[in-house]
């Protein structure tokens, strides 16, 4: 009988619950909304009875001997060993929560649930879903990187979580790369993340675009003009044949290159997944980035550098949530 | 009775050997020219000869049961499984060379010394060396990070060395920090080493000094001018007061510091000791070095942030060399 287990995703949007079975994968998923405006309790209380609802549905039909334990996914400074989540980015006022903990309490008298449960950080656990479920599979060692409106990582070392002596490795997005240079985020100059997250790359864009003279769109992209542009409309463009938008993707896809050579230098990984919503613009990016990341890197550093796309898209999270319960991940 | 080995440090000027003990750390220590002239064959004789000469010395003193091996550090591009050498810098002509297989059968032929030998990197070695010996005993994940006419580096995590898949972490000098710059060094573009590198240094100091319309030294430097600018002049200068030597350490400090925030992000490594000659220029080095790494790093990932000197200047290499031998370093 293979394992089963839980895969619960906190997120400032939504909550996403997973039932992930070692075998067969996915048998369930269920998205709701975070009751963010309930703070930590009510999170908490949230969670836990979406984890006793969707157990309850398929113990029976899975079997509890096979129950391997519920893996929770959060955003912002994890330490697992404690339980402790800090300043997670969109769950205002959470500041430090002993999560686990107080979960593990409420299961256990709300819902007599007395089961292994694993807190990792979000970036990390989606890593693990590709390393497990997704295009990590064939890697022992790789890193996955997230683009979106920030710029995330996870490492896995040997097919282990590598978390670092403090939890927090993998944050490619405050890599500096650029540390002459005029962006900035989060107080800190010139990193992944201040070049290519999200807004970075709509400015960039809007800056690009206005230094051509250029205040509409191409023909192609009708009912488009600068007021709407995102990156599936600068994607959109680009595909259209939009000789700007084509250089902007250039762009971003040189510096995603740079910061991933120096993830190349100083650890010696070779192998990348990518993924996240802006990494759907597929070769506009990976192209440009590979080819960067090429000349960034020694010659001697080149042998099997791969770049591939991540297969599991939003579900990672889940999937290496769970996968936390029933792989050596840790 | 505690274990001993021989520690042996190829580079292109010399080659160092050293009996190391491992309770009572170094007791004997030699250096000879490389014979660079003789080729990989020469060089090879040399080593064997140097290898057995000192280990019949210390035989009968140290006890043949004690002895744990020899522990040997290349330059350039190690394969450790493979004991092949690739282009190490400073051996012309080497290209690719089984350093270790050629020794080994040169020692059983002709001293019949069958024992373990362990070929690696000397970036790697030196790290080892500070982890058992030096500055490092403290710390269970830390960076050793070389400053001298090159920059490299070597990691230890959880008081193993960290070699990556292809055994080429760590090299710091290869990280991008200025991916727009003008600094180029091996074809990469705004490297660490391209940037604070001996020569960048020195070329940087030239220039800031004519920006500054200044053609000599200022006269506390007796008998310098500007021809004569090294690193260990541009220390005097700033130790007597000299602004613009001044201005020029802070900058490399700072430069040295977005790198090492790099390690922070993207390792979770906290910890960093700091050797080579170039760090001989200490606090000047040192205090903005850490805190360009504060502003390059975000708030949560200050906590336990050491920059601390290496402790066994030149000799790290041989240290670690021969406590690859008897430490569970590997």
């Amino acid at each position: 009988m293979s394992r089963w287990a839980l895969g619960v995703d906190l997120g400032g949007t939504a909550v996403k619950i997973a039932v992930i079975d070692e075998d067969a994968g996915m048998l369930e998923h269920e998205r709701h909304p975070t009751k963010l405006d309930e703070g930590p309790e009510g999170i908490v209380g949230q969670i836990g009875s979406l984890v006793f609802s969707v157990y309850g549905r398929f113990r029976n039909r899975l079997g509890e001997e096979g129950f391997a334990g519920i893996g929770l996914g959060a955003p912002g400074a994890v330490d697992s060993e404690r339980g402790m989540l800090s300043y997670p980015p969109n769950l205002p006022g959470w500041e430090h929560y002993a999560l686990k903990s107080e979960l593990q309490k409420l299961l256990i008298r709300d819902y007599a649930m007395d089961c292994l449960l694993i807190l990792e950080n979000d970036a990390n656990i989606a890593a693990c879903g590709e390393a497990v479920f997704g295009a990590g599979r064939a890697f022992s060692d790789f890193m996955m990187v997230t683009l979106g409106t920030g710029v995330g990582g996870g490492i896995l070392l040997n097919r282990k979580l590598y978390r670092g002596p403090n939890g927090t490795a993998g944050e490619i997005g405050y890599l500096t790369i650029d540390f002459g240079g005029k962006s900035v985020h989060a107080g800190v100059r010139g990193t992944v993340e201040s070049l290519i997250g999200k807004k970075s790359i709509v400015d960039m864009a809007l800056d690009t675009y206005r230094l051509h003279g250029r205040e509409k769109w191409s023909e192609e992209i009708h009912g488009s003009n600068l007021c709407d542009l995102s990156p599936r409309t600068l994607e959109k463009a680009a595909h259209h044949g939009d000789p700007v938008a084509g250089e902007i993707w250039d762009r971003v896809g040189s510096i995603l290159g740079v910061g991933l050579a120096g993830v190349v230098a100083l650890m010696d990984i070779r192998k990348f997944v990518l993924g996240g919503g802006i990494s759907g613009a597929g070769n506009l990016i990976f192209s440009p980035a590979f080819d960067q990341m090429k000349r960034s890197t020694l010659p001697s550093m080149h042998d099997g550098l791969e770049l591939v796309p991540a297969a599991l898209g939003n579900d990672a999270g889940v999937y290496g949530a769970a996968a936390l319960c029933f792989s050596s991940l840790l």
